[in-house]
């Protein structure tokens, strides 16, 4: 296992390197591309250095307190996490920031979609390989640095029972715990952050552009136009490299830390073969996980060989198909040599022999897809529900808004009925263990589902730099093809974001509960939260209104500095209203810097709540308010994300729509009307609902590391 | 006890016979203002007779399934329930359709705020009183009739524990659940019925007259004037009245669910004076409520006896305090002579002798109070919040729409909170009992609040007539000042309204988890909800969506009508430009037909799936499904209606304050976006966030009366 875990780690960081090579081989075009293209490099750069340094600040805080309270092996591969997720982020925005300008000019010379879509899909692909390449590597080293423990738990075990509570202290869980959590840590800061630069700075750009002057977008004479790019490369590309190297890492530790808790917890399973079951068990995951990266860079690899044919969506969907088939197939058969015919977990008999696990990572692919189906059946203007939106546009305002509100509440009940019934069936085939391999089997080609998400933000990138070097109509049109494409394949990676974060957080919340729990004499744990405690109760009305606060402020943070923009755009074009005729370049950098200098400031506060809100309860209330805080945020996230991100993916297409021609095309009310749903839609589809998918595993692993701590003291305890 | 209860209930009904004559005897004003009341009255009128046929047909429909499958008196008292409701929703809108134009001309003949004050109050206390009234005349025929039967329980006790399910055939508690069902089942169509009328005509009146053709508010001019205006009365006046007597019905019955299923569930406490105790126990709750009542009778007497000053506000306030102060100390002293110092109930020690649930009644009044301090303090214009959202719309509607989002989501935490806090400390005084009190302590003067709620839609019709009247200048500004006021007070209201709502609701979720629990050995029943439980967690999230689902109908639902409105009001300024010029009648009557008509054809659905739902999951998957199904429900809507109340709210008076003149006042362009935000928040406020109010009681109570029907069959229980 650790041999095909070590293979899949260098092949896909080997395909990334040379990919990366590749593309910068390439030539950048004019030399007023190239300028633009290194304005936005530089920008993009810049931002990430100022948001590290911030992350240095908070990660060694955090380093320093579980090092104090924890131990010193949790505080390492906290750092280990910490470090995986930034470089993620780093050589993701630095391919994507060079592939831009690179597909632009690969449509300018030749002419040929499936040429351009070669070079963005290899950007991308950088991006896939490094997410899961970096991941399995910190995995790899904490593994085998603290792995080694794995083999003296059985010695802990008298430990272990003699006093229950210290399940958490347990070195390896411990460890895959907070590295788990350095990963989430980052995700936020650069989820956060790069969500509110993106999203204030296209706000800023369309109140004042689209909506007051009439100029389209990514026109070289808004002065946002670039601050707009930046923001793509920090947001969708560092931002969601960040965030789904955390999903990938929580959906294999969770069902890894769940596989340790389920043995431990029952007396009975304590014998010789049981433990070296549970061992493979701990390896499955990680095992499912290094085939799925393997087969990805086998796919990425094809792809790189074959010659693109002229269909953007054909070679996407390609692509995703070969990997996520070849994962299927090949874990099957490792599945058949790696696990034992008659498993059973901490007295937990697995319905299905040998491949129950198999059978819930292929359920959760499953319901991953169909989530993302009914996505895009929402979002989509080839749908009823979106077209709707878009009809509501010639009644003005208010109907858009309303109507994609509307669409976005409806929407939610078919996901997480599908969620529901993937619940039920994967508990019926491996218990709880079942649902972290839901979690982990929606993610296990995770490097495909990134390149072909960070595909998105590069084409988008290139079409700006064609409408700013004033290119062609021809090469925009070949880049707005290839946007269009990223637009529906984004939908399917939402659904596989929102449906892991929920199963991970649901199996990070089950081994909190695990930590917890007390023993009953007879059969072990006995795993129970009972919501009508009165503190579990107020735990979780607590808990559900989070996400609603946490949302509020993120909202709020970009509305904020879109309004600094705005006043800048606005004093730009007053002071020199050459700059509307063309006549005279815009100060970009400005623009850059209001983004930038706004998303550092009011990041701080959501992933500050994040962090410390578990925490707080649980040294004021307990950790009974806990368990109820952790459900009830997770539920109401859940419900969040879907509906934000639905009501935001509607009305962007509504306007797509409109601008392709219909309800009166461009120019008309109904385009004006769009645009404001568009822009009130922007800051929910893109910062508050991935933002909610990494709240809810951090507010988990925060609980699950502390809870050996809060649960002995804290004040509510003290005082009754 | 039983002579304290009739006594309040003839007391409020004669006050409320004797100040609706005196309102019908006041003189109408001009020819004009009699027909233009008269068409209002006649549109309200017909929209309910229309409604009440649905209403035969529903009610006929589950008295049917009643009689049937439950018991013929749970039917019967069905019945009685749902005709209280719909008397007082009835006589609400009688008296406020007569008073609303006595208004007017009170102060066109008097000029004195203090006489207008008098006679809205006045219209709107005959609403008050015969919810209060008709609410616990209901009860008192259920509790004389059945509650005879409450003596034999001692005979069931025998079967009951012999066969623990048929604890919800326990006659009493199935009486009152009923009785509680019939009140819920007409609050929801009325309430969602009128809401949906009310708003659509209100929506389709905004969205052509103010934002496209700049005509103001309750021009004549607009041919959805008078539905709007109609909306007021079916909407506000008769929605809100069958809304609070259900709420009010709703928490006083769970208290005394609560208190059986917590003596019976407990074989300790089976000695005969524990049961007289348990009479006084279940009684208590209506004692409180009586002595409420003529508290709040007295209050509205002495209004009628004293001349009002010309300080609205104060008014108001005084018959408030007067009433809850009155309530407070009175209920104190009944405490002192009704309930014995040293009680317990199901071996639940009361921790503060005979005045723990008197205690918990007060911190439910606290309770509500500071919520609804906080919905004021985030939706009024006197304070930061809304005033940013004013602010932001001079940056165009998108920044409206955005910050009065963030500004709800924001707006969640605090209420809930309060919720948690009240929670914990009701459970600590007097076990779940305690958490029942504390809904009933926020409603006992419920006569005064919606006297005091029903007051602002009567002002706001006055102020409408005045308008379309072309009075005096003079007269539309005093009863603009009332108008003004009532919305202050109605935020506190709606703090009442929503914390009742959550409490009422959990307390009718343990009964349902009492009805379902199994019998522990030893300790009696042990209440617990375990959300691990895989179909429990499923239920939570599927429960979880559906406010939202819910929600979304009801938004499309408003939106759909008011663009049929939309289109007939373009229609009427396009054949006949005349219209515009003030030079012809609109045709009024059109308008009001398409909401009646709208309204009556989209309340089906979301009624239906309220009711439904529970049953639907109850035999599919059974009763730990729905377990998780209601508490998913309950903490989903309370986070949404809190959220949808506030930013309604904040967008009605961020626009309000730019009409009294700032950012640029009326016809500015802030002034369109803050009308475009408005008209988004309509809905949100005044047709959702009630409407889930109801929901989350409907709910818990059909599971209630079905859980020992599908408990024993479902599918999943066949199955497995």
């Amino acid at each position: 296992m650790l041999i095909i875990l070590a293979l899949a780690i260098v092949f896909s960081l080997l395909l990334a390197l040379l990919n990366y090579l590749r593309i910068k081989k390439k030539p950048a075009g004019t030399d007023q591309m190239a300028e633009i293209s290194e304005t936005i490099r530089q920008g993009a750069s810049e931002f990430l250095k100022c948001e590290f340094r911030i992350l240095y600040i908070a990660a060694a805080g955090i380093f320093l307190v579980l090092a104090v309270f924890v131990s010193f092996t949790g505080a390492a591969c906290f750092l280990i996490g910490a470090a995986m997720s930034a470089l993620a982020g780093l050589v993701g925005m630095k391919s994507a920031t060079l592939a831009n300008v690179r597909v632009t000019n690969e449509a300018r010379e030749t002419r040929d979609v499936g040429r351009t879509v070669g070079i963005a899909l290899t950007g991308g692909s950088v991006m896939g390989l490094s997410v899961a390449g970096f991941a399995l590597l910190g995995l790899f080293a904490v593994y085998i640095i603290f792995g080694v423990l794995l083999g003296q738990l059985e010695q802990q075990r008298i430990t272990f029972h003699a006093n229950f509570l210290s399940i958490a202290d347990i070195p390896f869980t411990m460890s895959v715990s907070c590295y788990a959590l350095g990963c989430s840590v980052i995700a936020m800061i650069n989820r956060v952050g790069g969500g509110i630069y993106t999203k204030a700075a296209d706000m800023g750009a369309d109140l004042v552009g689209k909506s007051e002057y009439n100029i389209p977008e990514d026109d070289p004479r808004n002065p946002a136009t670039i601050a707009d790019n930046v923001g793509d490369n920090v947001g969708d590309v560092a931002g969601l490299g960040s965030d789904l190297l955390e999903s990938y890492v929580g959906a294999i530790t969770s069902s890894m830390i769940l596989a340790i808790y389920t043995y431990y917890s029952k007396k009975g399973a304590s014998d010789a073969i049981s433990h070296s079951l549970l061992l493979r068990l701990v390896g499955y995951p990680l095992l499912f996980c290094s085939i799925g990266l393997l087969c990805c860079t086998a796919a990425l690899a094809a792809f790189n060989l074959r010659r693109a044919g002229g269909d953007a969506k054909k070679t996407l969907d390609n692509t995703t198909y070969l990997s996520s088939a070849l994962t299927v197939g090949l874990t099957a058969l490792a599945t058949n040599l790696y696990l034992p015919q008659d498993i059973a977990l901490g007295g937990i008999g697995f319905s299905a022999g040998r491949f129950s696990p198999w059978i819930c990572a292929v359920a959760g692919i499953i319901a991953g897809i169909l989530i993302g189906q009914v996505a895009d059946y929402y979002t989509s203007y080839a749908h009823k529900p979106a077209l709707a939106v878009a009809k509501a546009s010639e009644e003005g305002p208010a109907l858009t808004i309303t109507k994609g509100m509307a669409l976005g509440m409806n929407s939610v009940l078919v996901p997480v009925m599908i969620l529901g019934l993937c619940i039920i069936a994967a508990h019926a085939t491996a218990g709880l263990y079942g649902v972290g391999m839901a979690a982990m089997g929606m993610l296990s080609f995770v490097a495909v589902t990134v390149s072909v998400d960070t595909y998105g933000p590069i084409s988008d990138n290139a079409g700006g730099i064609a409408e700013m070097c004033h290119l062609d109509k021809e090469v925009r049109k070949i880049t707005d093809s290839l946007d269009a494409v990223g637009n529906t394949t984004a939908a399917i990676g939402k659904g596989f974001a929102i449906g892991s974060a929920a199963f991970a957080a649901l199996s990070l919340f089950a081994s909190y509960l695990y930590a917890l729990a007390g023993e009953d004499s007879a059969s072990g744990i006995s795993l129970v939260l009972n919501i009508l405690n009165p503190l579990t109760l107020a735990g979780a009305l607590v808990g559900g209104a989070l996400p609603y606060l946490f949302s509020g402020i993120l909202i709020e943070s970009v509305a904020k500095t879109a309004e600094t923009m705005v006043d800048e755009i606005r004093n730009q074009f007053r002071r020199n209203p050459e700059i509307l005729e063309g006549a005279m370049k815009p100060d970009y950098n400005r623009c850059i810097h209001i983004s930038s200098k706004g998303a550092l400031k009011e990041m701080k506060k959501p992933a500050f709540i994040a962090v410390v809100s578990p925490l707080v309860a649980g040294f004021v209330f307990g950790p009974s308010f806990v368990g109820g805080l952790l459900i009830g945020t997770t539920l109401s996230a859940i419900m969040l994300a879907i509906y934000t991100a639905n009501s935001g993916g509607a009305w962007d297409n509504a306007k797509k729509h409109i601008e392709d021609g219909h309800f009166g095309g461009k120019g008309s009310d109904a385009h004006n009307a769009s645009i404001i749903g568009d822009t009130v839609g922007d800051p929910l589809k893109d910062t508050v609902g991935p933002s909610l998918d990494i709240l809810i595993k951090i507010m988990s692993v925060v609980a699950l590391i502390t809870v050996s701590i809060f649960s002995r003291y804290n004040i509510m305890g003290l005082v009754l």
